[in-house]
């Protein structure tokens, strides 16, 4: 089976896992929740094989822990938010707790902080200290933080949509480019990081991400018969530029990578690397996309 | 002048603003504010500075903008909640948005993530690239997040006082230590990060920081004419366990300066060497303390 093919075949086997997640909501998304954990864990061991050098070394467990932890508290916060299932009463109270009566990732953040450098004094030798903690936090900020965003992106009403249009976006984008790049690919775009990526690839990529767009939004209102909560114009301004945004999550992937002088970040997905290689861009536009709702319905719009 | 006379007189002009600051609440605490961010301008400094290596170099001017945003949604979150001034209506409502309505210190983190990996992208040669990132972010946690509870801390009804009971554990311990160890020392602690530290330093320390509360409590109670919030046997296991925590905080910032070469983090304080050397242990007891009541009072406790 040739490279392409095998790329395909795992991408439809991942999309078809992904939907079931979004929409299967018994047991309270608990799949969503372990699956959550098993990129937790596959990811931070990625970053931090990163991360290893002659003097320093992450700490994965304590990275782990705190980020599940994170990862945890968001999980909470979605159930009690969400309108799919309706988990216990305490499941409310926590969740409400979690959101409003005390910031439960500053919290953990700084906890993980002064365990780390607690570690850091009595077990590990002198040199190193600074990016063995450093990147220790890495992990959690570049891949627990986000991944509770999802959740919180899920939480909307149009929820689901919005998961959809973050989705499509990043790997329209994505696979545009790779092929973009394949048929037309002529011109380099100059960058150090990822020097066989061209101008055409990336315009490609753009210009493929929007009308997935309008072709997600005209298949979402005729399957639901609900209108999506975007206009028009909104959709090609957040197909547009959240196809930028997914290159800069892709290209700062690529520069873990180059500075670790690895080139895939393990071989866990056949086809595509391994699993920061396909989540990397989601890492940071699905945040960004929850974000950009989130000031939408603070500035009074419906969401 | 010798060393632990300028130490003391040091000590003593510090001693003085830093009441001023917490009793001084005209302006709405403007000078606290002011104060957090020329911290957080010369603490980032040292910090950064430590982090400089060969090949790679944390990001100052973006560091500094989020540390300074981060500590700023502290402070208009304190203004909601503090009892001692009254501000606008409008500083209100933003401030129960900024608590309840979204948690913007990850919305922080997260959007300074995104930035710095685009800086490293296009304005940074490849290698480094881990340490950089992870260094700057290292920065807004080890010094915005924990000076951003000093005033979640002095929000509570009894805020004064409990900055009064963790500064004089912390200080007192230090102080404790370095006098006992001068005047008692023999066993050497056994730490390969300061070797000069001795078990009989840290027993007197732990043991002054334990007096001192009972101390302060007596005044507290003597001129405020208030009962203290805190039972006998609460002061005294606080005093135990957050001298200790303020010896890891002293200990994590000496691993930063082993691990960079480096003997003081700066001149800035005369007799006491860099900001970080002396704000280091209150870095992690000043959110520790704050977490601690915010835990007693979300089990019912008053506080």
């Amino acid at each position: 089976m040739n490279e392409t093919a095998l790329r395909l075949l795992s991408a439809i086997a991942l999309v078809i896992a992904y939907v079931f997640m979004i929409f299967h909501s018994g047991f309270y998304y608990l799949e969503f929740y372990l699956f959550g954990l098993l990129v937790i864990f596959f990811g931070l061991r990625e970053l931090y094989a990163f991360c290893r050098r002659e003097d320093s070394k992450p700490f994965f467990l304590t990275g782990f822990i705190f980020s599940a932890l994170i990862f945890t508290v968001y999980y909470l916060q979605f159930l009690g938010i969400q309108f799919n299932v309706s988990p216990p009463q305490w499941v409310y109270e926590t969740s409400k707790q979690l959101r409003e009566g005390f910031h439960p990732v500053a919290f953990l953040i700084f906890a993980m902080s002064v365990t780390l450098w607690i570690l850091q004094i009595f077990k590990r030798p002198l040199d190193g200290a600074l990016f063995s903690v450093g990147a220790t936090i890495l992990g959690a900020v570049y891949i627990a933080i986000p991944l509770g965003h999802f959740l919180l992106l899920l939480a909307f009403p149009f929820g689901a949509y919005y998961i959809f249009l973050v989705s499509t976006i990043t790997f329209i984008s994505d696979a545009g480019a790779y092929f973009g790049g394949r048929w037309f690919g002529k011109h380099s775009a100059g960058l150090k990081i990822s020097p066989k990526k061209t101008w055409e690839g990336y315009i490609v990529g753009n210009i493929s991400a929007v009308l997935a767009v309008l072709l997600l939004n005209y298949l979402w209102e005729k399957f639901s018969g609900m209108k999506v909560p975007v206009t028009v114009f909104e959709s090609i301004l957040l197909g547009f530029f959240f196809a930028i945004l997914s290159v800069m999550g892709d290209l700062a992937e690529s520069a873990m990578k180059r500075d670790a002088k690895i080139k895939d970040s393990s071989a866990l997905i056949p086809g595509h690397g391994g699993l920061l290689d396909l989540a990397d861009a989601l890492l940071f536009t699905v945040p960004a996309m929850y974000y950009y709702f989130q000031f939408k319905g603070m500035l009074g719009f419906p969401v």
